[in-house]
């Protein structure tokens, strides 16, 4: 790599709305953009270069003000277009070198490194405010007994039901064929809203609740019925209402990329080759055998060359899409199933087109409503302002986090022998985290779906080996990390679990099965988080990762916060931030909201220490 | 960044026929894929991940071979959508690493950053084993005087035209507004064509010749006419019959962005609201007025919302674009100018969506036509497969070459206070190569457009302040680098010129006042290339990037060879390359194919030496 002038890290510029002056710009806008650089670095001049049409525009910027050890360079920026890139060029007397996502280059590097600002884009905001909540339905609480599925029971999947009582452990697949049921639904979780209130929470995923084969309820027999033994239509709407009451947003679970074998499209088409769901499915081309999803012989594969079909799933006002984000159900917004296949099959990639029409379908009843689809892998083509708003975001926060907290189970992925021998050391967090931060928008990172665990991974405890403070340390990253926090229910209470279905035991109300010290300390970051316009709205720099240790910048126009977290054995020895990186003059004052501590900055240098193992620390700059 | 293990540097692929069966494979078909690793790194699993409609795919590897210090790990690939992304994960008894285009890594990267192989991608493969030869033809020869523009003649800017002698140097456009004219024409290409031949090119690329205004001919009046002072369309069927004969290949400049003020399109439009044209032209949403090109006034933007328009360019059987691809005229490709812009104008970006209409219009006329866009700046988002099979590669080569050779003029942009001041670290040229090559897939690379000069910047030679030995070291580098070498005619003799349009001197056919050493330095480094089946189709590897040396390696199925060029002010000092590291065993024998000076391979190092100031050595390893 390329020599950098000692200054490099010092300049810093985000997407942020503390360095642009509108970070969801309409078309026609003229915005503010800012970057800050060292005095020190004695510029000769700073342009911002923009694409507009596809030309490059270079603005030479202005020195508009001097705080502390950093100049600020400004200048305006024309909206012309939905996709705006742009970087940076600086020239020193003896230099010239390029500013982008990845910092100060060189040279001047692909597209892809630079900014984004996006143009008419209807940002669901909403989001960036939110803790979610994910909820497993059938394990969450048991409301409404009457409802509940019986013993011997028939169910589709040709082997009778079996009902569970709360708190004993699921079995898996290959002994329970997923019809062992503990009655947890709607109203159990309505009940309960107390729970997610005293927690802080603000909103709720919830895991699949359509007529469905299985207690994951993903084998979809009916898009337009809420499951039976749920609680039904009805059971949605209550809960829709009471937490309405209680100002928490709701967003559902969808399957766009296949249905269940006892969907009334796939009966009909199997029985008769004329039907008019005969071409919603994928076919093999030689055989004609209707595709799977990875071969999971109840899952058929939905085929979206069938113009039919995006009427019945999105286009047409009564599908299931546009009709549950209406009254009574109102629903906030869409979590989408396997987006990353949704569309795909083979020579045949629609899923750029589906997803570019399912978002003007959603956002036709609902501007702010939130389309978030399910991305192990890299989503980020998807999330460029006219596709998905968010994914859930596995790539860009929750994998790399999982693989630093722990050296157990390391994801979707159970198999040892693709697995990973050891921790991913924090620098390689830190560069994960940059790479995935670089593919996307900021407006997008600022809605990302981010988790620790959730209903296809082992449980965060799990992947720790039972470290509760190591999931604290997860939970920290989880609250500082730009985007919104999801919390998978029950890990606030220290809950353990294997694989799926390990990974989705009942809650237990029991507080005496609780860890209650675990439960504060989620509702005190919670809280830090709620309370914090950086947290939500502010930019993101990297201050240092090395060792154990990872610590970071959310800036916003309003509160600067650096959080800290500590995964060493032994208690963190002292160590000295450059406080002219992170922007803080001599003089300042932070204190930790979790500690009360306070923290000084003398002479370019914010030493930090008191971090046990797994500790956290987020510092706020006091005015 | 994280710490790598010291054989990092020793693994290698590339989407290149070596380690890829095919590299140009049909949907459905099955490929075998490769990648080299050390035998020291004790892998314990080697993993090849693909992700069919979305979905990973990890096919286990099975060691092959183990050739030297290396062994060859081999998987099946099927090749099933049209966008193939892949990379590899390796498995060490304490770590796990991904191997991406930019190397080892110890994360799973964003997607940008892995390989690609395209399925069901027709590939102009011819343009792999060409050399081009940029012809500025009212600069080439007069080969007919009597369709000679004369002094006094009337021109449509207003100003007469003006007769000037051959050789004199072109003026500045502030005093010849363009209008002067030295009288070179298609019949004196014709004429000349034994110069082509003596020099080596394979391949003509002429700027426009369609009827149009000034002397640069971009300022189109008649797509559908060869311009009259050229000879018309009686001179390009001759001088297509006399290429043709001697096996030459022919591609023409096209402007579809934007189209000249005296255009029937234009005038019509002007004239009449109601006309069939008025639409084909993008005005200004509230002035009405017609947009023009950066605010050149002769220069109308074309609209592609228009469908009318888009027929008239690419989608009539009769449109130029596709008719000159036909007899007899028969092209075989275009260059498409200012493609940057095309389609683009404010909130309709339709560049995209021109693109692949506009392929399947050209490839309906000859599958095997190029089609090459002008980018000065990143153009690999419209490098996929689906739209431009190549760019005129200034980005990926040109620009960051040139910065490399000299410190004068640095390409298209005169503006001193943007320049930089200092040439570029050798460091940096290698980081921009790779950045812009993992842009793009690697059979599209091969056919990338790379020049060190074109009509658009100062000649080579007044880049490197007339310094000649840096001349052919750029000119090297222009054969050595994956993808067709194009020499800006005159460049090969050692003419200067500044910005535009003292780059665009008359072509002196006194052989008095050429550099004949430069002309056979040309001829060798041209025979070389046509040669050499490593440097047509081979993959590429950097092996050396610092101070002032670079080298790389070519490598294909029949051949291997090193290209090491040398930038220091003295002669180089010895230098030892890692021979495990190029995959060449002890005991091998390399040939420097300019000089025919012998190297040897001793306990895996390759002792470089011999290299004075801008010299280069081609080693060819010997069987």
């Amino acid at each position: 790599m390329p020599k950098l002038p000692n200054w490099a890290d010092y300049i810093h510029h985000d997407s942020s709305e503390l360095f642009l002056s509108d970070i969801a710009p309409r078309i026609g806008n003229v915005i503010e953009a800012r970057i800050r650089a060292p005095v020190v670095a004695d510029l000769r001049a700073v342009y911002l270069r923009s694409r507009p049409d596809g030309e490059w525009k270079r603005i030479r910027m202005e020195k508009s003000s001097t705080v502390g050890a950093c100049d600020w360079w400004t200048a305006e920026l024309p909206i012309t277009m939905r996709h705006n890139n742009y970087c940076f060029k600086f020239l020193t007397s003896s230099q010239s070198f390029y500013f982008n996502q990845l910092g100060l280059s060189p040279i001047d590097s692909p597209d892809w490194f630079n900014f984004t600002v996006l143009g008419d884009y209807d940002a669901p905001a909403w989001v960036r405010e939110q803790i979610f909540y994910q909820i497993f339905p059938e394990r969450f609480d048991n409301g409404d007994p009457s409802n509940d599925r019986q013993t011997g029971e028939p169910t589709l999947s040709g082997r009778p039901a079996l009902q569970r009582a709360w708190g004993e452990l699921p079995r898996p697949f290959a002994e329970s064929g997923n019809v062992e049921y503990f009655g947890g639904d709607l109203s159990g979780i309505r009940q309960r809203l107390d729970h997610l209130t005293e927690l802080g929470v603000t909103a709720v995923y919830l895991n699949p609740i359509f007529a469905a084969e299985s207690n994951h309820f993903y084998i979809i027999r009916d898009f337009d019925q809420v499951e039976a033994c749920l609680g039904g239509g009805e059971a949605l709407r209550e809960l829709r209402e009471a937490m309405t009451a209680r100002g928490l947003k709701l967003i559902l679970d969808f399957t766009p990329n296949h249905i269940g074998f006892h969907h009334p499209w796939y009966l009909a088409a199997k029985a008769d080759p004329a039907s008019e769901s005969a071409d919603y499915f994928c076919r093999d081309p030689v055989t004609g055998e209707f595709e799977t999803w990875l071969g999971i012989p109840v899952l058929l594969k939905l085929n979206y060359r069938s113009q039919k079909l995006r009427g019945r799933i999105y286009r047409d006002e009564d599908s299931p899409i546009r009709k549950w984000l209406r009254p009574p159900y109102s629903i906030d917004g869409w979590r989408l199933d396997v987006a990353n296949m949704t569309g795909n099959f083979r020579s045949s990639q629609l899923d750029h087109e589906v997803w570019r029409e399912m978002r003007a379908a959603i956002k036709a009843e609902n501007s702010q409503a939130y389309m978030m689809g399910e991305y192990f892998q890299d989503g980020s083509a998807h999330l460029q302002g006219d596709e998905l708003d968010a994914s859930m975001n596995y790539q860009g926060f929750n994998t790399p986090v999982r693989r630093w907290l722990g050296r157990g189970d390391l994801g979707v992925d159970q198999n040892e022998a693709f697995g990973d021998p050891v921790p991913l050391p924090t620098e390689s967090l830190a560069l994960q985290w940059r790479q995935y931060l670089t593919a996307i928008p900021y407006v997008i990172a600022l809605q990302q779906f981010n988790q620790i665990g959730s209903h296809d991974t082992s449980r965060a405890l799990r992947v720790t080996s039972g470290d509760r403070a190591m999931l604290k340390a997860g939970t920290a990253l989880l609250m500082g990390f730009p985007g919104a926090p999801c919390i998978y229910y029950a890990d606030e209470i220290g809950m353990d679990g294997g694989p799926d279905p390990d990974n989705r035991r009942c809650m237990p109300w029991e507080r005496s099965q609780w860890d209650h010290d675990l439960f504060r300390y989620h509702q005190r970051l919670i809280a830090i988080r709620r309370g914090s316009h950086a947290l939500q709205q502010g930019g993101f720099q990297l201050l240092h990762a090395a060792g154990d240790l990872i610590v970071f910048q959310r800036q916003s126009r309003q509160e600067q916060m650096i959080v800290a977290v500590w995964r060493g054995d032994d208690d963190m020895p002292p160590v000295e931030l450059d406080a002219v990186k992170a922007d803080i003059p001599d003089g300042s004052r932070l204190r930790d909201l979790l500690t009360g501590d306070e923290y000084h900055v003398e002479k370019g240098a914010l030493a930090l220490a008191g971090l046990a193992h797994g500790g956290a620390l987020f510092l706020r700059v006091d005015a």
